[in-house]
C-alpha cells in the first residue's frame, strides 16, 4: 500500500486541538507554559502514544515523539513546529506543522512502512515569544543559540520565570539535545503571496534576514500657529520623510527587500503643537545578507540627510540582527519534486518571518513547506486555511520525508 | 509732563504677579478659576483700586477696571488680555497684556493726563482653554460668540462645571456687556519671527484663519515579514505621505500659509506589524480666507490621491473653522506710528494663534502689539521676555491708546 495521508484525520486533529484554548471569535489562546499549553501538550502526547511513538522531553520542554527506523541508530528525520499561540492567535500557526508531522507518522503506520532512519515529531516550546522573550526559545536552546540557564531566568510581565512556568505545568524533562539528520517544518504562509498567485505549495528557500532599529528624532516643539514653516524643527515631518525613505529602500533594493515603520510615538502629540520628538521603529528585511547591509547603509545615510534637511537630530540604534538563512538545497529540491509529482501548483518562496526552522537550519539540513492562509492573515483569531491546502502540504511533507529518511 | 511708562514698575508688577502660582522651574501654573487664579485676580484688583480704577465683573468673570474720561459717557478704549495660564505656563502669556494696560493707566495718573474717552483694563476669563473648553471663553461670551448659559455648563475633567468653578472662587459678577470704542492687546509673540529678525515691535495685522481636521486612515494590518511591499495596505505609509503633503501645501501657498500634523496614533503600533490604522490631525492656517479654502481643497484632493496610491481609505472631518481676522487699519496704523515715533524697530506681522483680540475684533476696532519672546517659546515654564522689550511694547500701547482715546 502506497503511503498517503488521511486528509480528514489531519483536519479533525487540527480542529480538536483548536478546542484547547478556543476563543469566542474562533481563535486560540494557548500561550506558552500556561494550563492551556499543558492541555495541548497532553492531547498531543496522548495521540503520539496512540500512534506508537516514544516521547522524550528536554529541559526547556521541547517534545520529541519518536518512531523507530530500520536503522534505528541513525539520527532521526524530524518534522515539527510549535503548539503555543499568540494571546489572540489562530488555529493553524504552529499547530499545523505539528499535526502534519503526526499525520505523516499515522499514514506510515497505516501503510505499514518503516523508514530507514527513525522519524520524530517535534513540538518546540515558546515559539511565539509573546509571554517570554526570546521568540523561538525552545528551538533556540536546542540548537545552542541560547543558553538554557539564562533563558530559564527570563520573566513574564507578572515576574514568573521560565523555570517556574515549566515547573507549574510539569513541562520540563531530562532529554539531552540529540543529532538530527534533517528537519522539515510545514507552516501556513502568514502572508498573501500563495493566495494572491493561486498557488497551493510554497517551496521555502530560506528566511529573510532582519535588521531592526529604534529611531529617536529630536526637534523643537512649538506652537503650530505662530511658527513659520521655515523656522520649524518638526520631528514629525522628519519621521514622515524617513518613513517614505524606508519604503523607497524596500521597494528599490532586490532580493525580497522589505521595510516597515510599525511603531511611532509623537511628543507632545497635541494637534496645535509642532512635534518636538518622535520615537519610531524601522524593520528591514532581505534574503541576502549583502543586500541587507546595503539597505542598512542607505538607511543610515538617508537619516543623516533627513536630519540636516529638517533641522532635527536623528539617532538610530540597531536592536535586532538576524542574518538571512538559506535552507538545504537538496531538501528544498525534495519539497519541490514532491509538490510536482503530486500535481500541486507550487512556487519558490522566501519566508518573511522567522520560524523554528531558522534555528534548526544551523544544526541540520532544513526545509519548510508553506500552504496558503486566508487573506494572508495570521496572529489573529480569524486566521484561516483550507482543509485541502493543509492536506496538500502534509502529503508533500510525507513524500519529502520518505525521500530523505529512506524507505 | 509728557506721559511715559515706568519700565521698572511694569517689570516688578509682572514679576510680583508671576509669584502667584509660581512653579519650581520658573513658570506659572495659574489655571482658570482655581484658587491661584483667584489670588491673581485679587492682586490685580488691589492694584486697580490703588490706581483709582472702578472695577466691574461680568457673569463669566471678566474683569473691567475703568478710568474716567473727560467725556465719561463715551464708550471706553479697552486694553487687556488674560491672567490665566496653561498648567505649565510662563510668566508673560496673557499677564503681560493686562499689566501693560495697568501700567498705561498708572503712567497717565503720574502725568495727570485725562483722556477724552474713558479707559478700561480688561482681564478675560479662561483664555487658555486648558481646563474648560472653549479657549477664549470670556471674550467669546462678551462678544456673543458663545452663549453664557451653554458655556456655564461645560465641565472640566473632574466634572466641575464652569458655573461651579466661578462660584467656588467668587469670580462672577453682574456687569452686562458694554459698548467698546476700541480694543488694544499687547502680547508676547509666542513665535520666533521678531527674535529671528531682531525686531522689537510686531505691528499685528490680524490673525490667521484656521481649519482643523481629524483624519482616519484605514488599511490592513499584516506581518511586516511575510507581506511583500506591493501587497500592503500600510496606513502609516499613507500617513507619512499625507504629512509631507501638508508640508508641501503650507510651503507653497502664499499669505502666511501654515500646516501642521501635531497628533498621530498608530494601530496596532507594533514594530513588526504593518499598521492597519492611523488617526492623525491636520492644522491649516492662512491670513486670507480664499487661500485657506484653496489649501483645504488641495488637502482633500491630495488625501484622495494618497488613498488610491496607497490602497487605503482616508476620511477627513473638519472639526474647527476660524476665519482669518483683520484688525482695524486705523488702529494698526497708530501702533505702527507709535513704534516709529518712539524709535523702535518694528515690522508688520500676522498672529498665528488666536487671542481674545480676535473675538473683540468682531465688535470693536481692534489692534495688537507683539513683543519678542526668547526662542519663540511659549506655553512652557521657560517662556521668557526682556524687560526692555516689555517696556517698549507698553510705551507703544500708551501712545496708540492716547491717539485713540484723545488727549
Amino acid at each position: 500500500m502506497k503511503p498517503n495521508i488521511n486528509a480528514e484525520r489531519l483536519w479533525s486533529s487540527l480542529m480538536e486541538l483548536a478546542k484547547v484554548g478556543a476563543t469566542p471569535k474562533g481563535g486560540v489562546r494557548r500561550v506558552t507554559l500556561t494550563p492551556a499549553d499543558r492541555e495541548g501538550r497532553e492531547l498531543f502526547a496522548r495521540w503520539c502514544r496512540e500512534a506508537g511513538l516514544e516521547l522524550r522531553v528536554d529541559a526547556i520542554g521541547n517534545l520529541f515523539a519518536r518512531r523507530k527506523g530500520a536503522d534505528d541508530a541513525a539520527p532521526p528525520v524530524v518534522m515539527g513546529s510549535h503548539l503555543d499561540t499568540q494571546p489572540n492567535g489562530g488555529r493553524f500557526d504552529g499547530a499545523y506543522g505539528v499535526m502534519a508531522g503526526l499525520e505523516v507518522v499515522r499514514a506510515l503506520n497505516d501503510a505499514k512502512v518503516t523508514t530507514r532512519a527513525p522519524l520524530e515529531v517535534a513540538s518546540w516550546t515558546n515559539e511565539e515569544g509573546s509571554r517570554f522573550v526570546p521568540t523561538m526559545m525552545g528551538s533556540g536552546v536546542f540548537t545552542g543559540v541560547y543558553k538554557l540557564d539564562e533563558v530559564l531566568r527570563n520573566k513574564d510581565t507578572d515576574g514568573v520565570t521560565v523555570a517556574d512556568a515549566l515547573k507549574s505545568i510539569g513541562a520540563a524533562g531530562s532529554a539531552k539535545p540529540h543529532k538530527v539528520a534533517a528537519y522539515f517544518e510545514a507552516h501556513i504562509e502568514q502572508g498573501p503571496i500563495l493566495e494572491d498567485t493561486k498557488t497551493t505549495i510554497g517551496v521555502v528557500q530560506g528566511a529573510l534576514g532582519q535588521r531592526w532599529y529604534d529611531v529617536l528624532i529630536t526637534g523643537q516643539d512649538a506652537h503650530a500657529g505662530p511658527t513659520p514653516m521655515e523656522l520649524r524643527k518638526d520631528a514629525m515631518l522628519a519621521a514622515a520623510e524617513l518613513t517614505l525613505e524606508v519604503n523607497r529602500i524596500a521597494t528599490t533594493y532586490p532580493d525580497n527587500a522589505r521595510g516597515t515603520v510599525g511603531h511611532l510615538q509623537v511628543k507632545p502629540n497635541s494637534r496645535n503643537v509642532i512635534p518636538g520628538e518622535v520615537r519610531m521603529t524601522v524593520d528591514l528585511r532581505n534574503a541576502k545578507d549583502s543586500t541587507l547591509s546595503a539597505m542598512k547603509k542607505d538607511l543610515l545615510a538617508t537619516a543623516d540627510h533627513v536630519a540636516t534637511k529638517r533641522r532635527v537630530s536623528i539617532s538610530l540604534t540597531e536592536v535586532v540582527y538576524f542574518p538571512p538563512s538559506e535552507f538545504a538545497p537538496e531538501l528544498v529540491s525534495r519539497v519541490r519534486s514532491a509538490a510536482r509529482d503530486l500535481g500541486f501548483s507550487h512556487r519558490d518562496i522566501v519566508s518573511g518571518a522567522a520560524h523554528d526552522a531558522v534555528y534548526m537550519a544551523r544544526v541540520a539540513p532544513t526545509a519548510m513547506i508553506f500552504v496558503p492562509c486566508e487573506g494572508g492573515i495570521s496572529h489573529n483569531e480569524i486566521e484561516n486555511a483550507r482543509a485541502s491546502d493543509c492536506a496538500a502540504g502534509c502529503n508533500v511533507l510525507l513524500q519529502a520525508v520518505l525521500a530523505t529518511a529512506g524507505a
